[in-house]
């Protein structure tokens, strides 16, 4: 399992007139969120893409349990569980900074493309990186 | 089955690097189509908010299959399959304007709770309307 | 002079917790009606970009005096009142549908350039375009 | 004068198809940058709000030179030079991390008011704070 916990706080972008967090905007948490984590094992996604590659969100979902207020640090617990095959899915489960109760959690499946769209194998780095942590 | 074709336009704000949609704006356009849809049966959900009631979302769920473009115009088919009992589900499908190819499908579901976030019946105006359409 | 009216409804994504629309959101709006000004021309944004011209915003400024409210439906008259010479200023006054009161106004101007962002020539069509409009 | 240096990341979330951070994206760091600027003093916006007062964004405004792209740290420079009366400007300058040349500068202008949107004298509080660090 590969986990990594990535820090971002509220402001008032992110929160709507009910006073909580706006639903998709864990969304762009998650896509920071992972980010993140591949630049703990040493991939940027920048160079991915340099290289040809790109990793398209082919499905996401999100379960909302308690609402995140303005200027609550959050944790973004990020996992990847599995090695992919033609997919990669990574898992998020979002607190806030030391409180165990959970708010929020999800999930986003990538593909694998090349720039023109078209399915591709994983690239062999990030594979093996994957491999190495797992 | 209720149903509302809600549309919208992609701008610059809406699109990423690859030159598609950003996958998390897909729930502002169901936003805006589900409070369309609740508009086309006489329902505000100002009105709602104004008696007490909130229908924060629970779950939010999107597939992606095709990236849709800068200035493409959008047909977001938005559903109600069923009457909630403590929980409505809405469906979409998104389509480019005049194409019949799927782009984006997906779904949300709502609680009702009152504003200090405690489950509540649903509202009876809104049971009745949607009881009279579906 | 060229004026257009873009017209555009506030959603829950817009409003932040003082129940406004949030400062930043105006200038997607603004996106929005400077590309159907353009539109209404006859000019694509898309058209002009594979044509390998991008029309950069190098300034943005916007004075809120009302804020936009959930639901609220907003008119945003887009104005250019001169032919561009190495810059294009365009400006926006918000106001709520039937209702006198400017809540926001603003402008942005745009340079000229190709796709590396060095400074070139406004594209002859836009110019000519503008000019019969003016 | 009091300053705060306020780092972001760049994510795909804030990246548009010229490859480049969409221009009102940077109204979003810098209403974070403020957030930080201020409690850097011990001032928190939500402490704040609950006594009761409100610091509107009156007017903003942004001067774009040069794009920031995907994965770039950035730093905002964030500053207060004057005392405010009825009006607090704070400026911004936006640099990649380690690097002399600035991206994008700006400010944002702020009332005060009451929850309903009345004009009111600056929270002692807050003008205390301001005078010790200037």
């Amino acid at each position: 399992m590969i986990q990594f916990e990535y820090r971002t706080k509220v402001y008032y972008k992110d929160v709507d007139q009910m006073g909580i967090v706006y639903y998709a905007r864990y969304y762009e948490y998650f896509e920071a969120a992972r980010t993140e984590l591949l630049k703990s094992l040493g991939i940027h996604v920048t160079v991915i893409e340099n290289e040809g590659y790109l990793l398209p969100v082919i499905t996401s979902h999100c379960d909302y349990k308690v609402g995140a207020n303005f200027e609550d640090t959050l944790v973004v617990n990020t996992i990847i569980k599995d090695l992919p095959k033609s997919r990669l899915r990574i898992d998020y489960e979002v607190h806030r900074n030391n409180f165990d109760e959970l708010l929020v959690s999800g999930y986003t499946m990538h593909a694998f493309t090349d720039k023109s769209g078209r399915a591709v194998k994983p690239p062999k780095q990030l594979m093996e990186t994957l491999k190495q942590n797992l």
